[in-house]
């Protein structure tokens, strides 16, 4: 027991909320109701790969574990409780308290528990393993699509990879424009309430986090399928893209569209649904507080076909974010 | 999807198991049985803090699962799954080639099922959450040792701070001691048969990552409660210590001391139990196939009270590993 080891749990251990046993024991000890399954995913974040060096500590807390909830939401699973593994090349009091306010703030409003973890000297990295739960059957999973569903986005697509390139210093923007897509960027929305309104109506669904096309071919193998996408629908999410400050003549078209269709970072569900529940989709959305846009139908014929709104092919190449390149 | 994307999938996927819902999916689905508690822990282990850059993949996949599993062991926990995130700074086929191995070996011998995960490229970073179930109030605590207990602790403890003492290059071992102790260094037997053996017949339990007494001291705090141990007892527990190709004189006492009872890295159980189950004790080491050795008591007055075999006081201090240092 070092200062050090005291100091960190200074800033995690709180005291055990719903778990039968939280923190401070060789394991935590999860019941889930009955009936329930225990919907589980694991996300490792690296400094230069998910997040730069110079991101603000609450909003790194806050995005560490957004992108797993993003995972239970794209699985219809309700948060439940989290570990928390962390490698620190050293003991930084001003950032252990903005990481971990940043992240007890969104664990706090999806009641999602820390119940362990483990912390050690090493390399800046950041992996949490998230639990949720979901009735037995009722998981959204990827391979549910059927030829004929509508495809579906919640929220906008694209503005976290603008900020990526202003970062990569291959684009400028205005500042308010800056600000938003750096808040989405660094700060992303998990859409945990939408996936919860879409069990029972969405057939399948996946998280953006490589990015739009990418994510929606998981769907499009696990389901045999195939899907035609209506680029200017995914280009019309772009949030700064119709803002107010946007540049006189807006944005290169080819950049938009990169930006949507493969910009990666969105934290955002890409599902499919029956056209019969078109409405029932509408309802969710707003029942969640959540934007929803169809941006396109599924296809017997396997592959992806980019069109334009009038249905004309988009000649243009798109290659996923890749957290391995 | 990248070439290498997929290669590391290669090494990694393998068909569900029974599992609902294996690796391929936003989340994993667990369905624990009725009555059954989930035990849950993560370890992340670096480079230079739990393992060293020349150690064999294999034994680093083995050991990478073994202290996670060690985990479970001392909830009594069964085995039934667990998530890999691994931050690799380049795909060499050799050497996942060779962890993926060890740790499978490992994970197919206790029924562990691999169902989901993460890759990344950065620093040499391996993070593994594991599950196991347990009967609802039947997990192995810390809490609850009680003055009068018996302290006990399974297998063999200090070889593994033997062999790091040799790759400091403060000691020298003859070659078959050598072996000995870095096996016991580099892939440490989970003692799952002995937890699940234990249940109902040891009233508190840790496993010996950091050194004996460091992990001790996790029982006496959370127990509210003291020890004395016999330090004679433990180091009869230093395996190489009593081969037949000891150095003549055999070693130094302090040295033995400091490796039995604060040497780390054994992932060994200690553990308490009432004086009348002391046959239930031997009884259940015998079904588990493992050594239990009584080391000391448990003892209202708080506090660590270090004697030799004869009962006096031992004046050496001892401190515990720690991965922050």
């Amino acid at each position: 027991m070092t200062g050090e080891f005291d100091l960190i749990r200074h800033y995690f251990q709180r005291p055990a909320q719903r778990s039968p046993l939280g923190i401070g024991d060789d394991c935590a000890l999860l019941a889930p109701a009955p009936g329930m399954q225990l919907a589980v995913s694991s996300d490792m974040l690296v400094e230069g790969r998910h997040f730069l060096s110079t991101v603000d500590p609450v909003r790194l807390g806050h995005k560490s574990l957004a992108v797993n909830l993003s995972d239970l939401a794209a699985c219809g699973a309700k948060p439940l409780a989290f570990t928390l593994a962390l490698a620190l090349p050293a003991v930084d009091e001003g950032w252990l308290d903005g990481f971990s306010r940043g992240l007890f703030a969104l664990a706090d409003a999806h009641g999602c528990e820390l119940v362990g973890g483990d912390t050690t000297r090493g390399p800046l990295n950041i992996c949490i393993t998230v639990f949720g739960e979901v009735p037995a059957g009722a998981a959204l999973l990827r391979s549910g699509a059927r030829a004929g569903d509508e495809l579906w986005v919640s929220g906008t697509l694209g503005d976290a990879r603008m900020a990526l390139e202003v970062f990569r210093g291959t684009l400028s923007l205005p500042a308010p424009l800056f600000e938003i897509a750096r808040t989405r960027m660094e700060q992303p929305t998990p859409r945990v309430a939408l996936g919860l309104a879409l069990r029972g109506i969405a057939t399948s669904a996946v998280d953006v986090s490589d990015g739009l096309l990418g994510d929606l071919s998981h769907i499009l193998r696990a389901s045999g399928v195939g899907a035609q996408v209506d680029a200017d629908a995914a280009v019309g999410r772009v949030a700064i893209a119709s803002h107010a400050e946007r540049p006189a003549g807006g944005f290169d078209p080819a950049l938009l569209r990169t930006c949507a269709l493969s910009g990666g970072d969105d934290y955002e569900l890409v599902f499919t649904a029956p056209a019969a529940a078109h409405a029932a989709v509408l309802q969710a959305g707003r029942d969640a507080g959540t934007a929803v846009t169809r941006i396109g139908r599924i296809e017997a014929e396997p592959g992806l076909r980019i069109v334009d709104a009038a249905g004309a092919p988009v000649g243009q190449q798109f290659a996923s974010f890749d957290h391995f390149a």
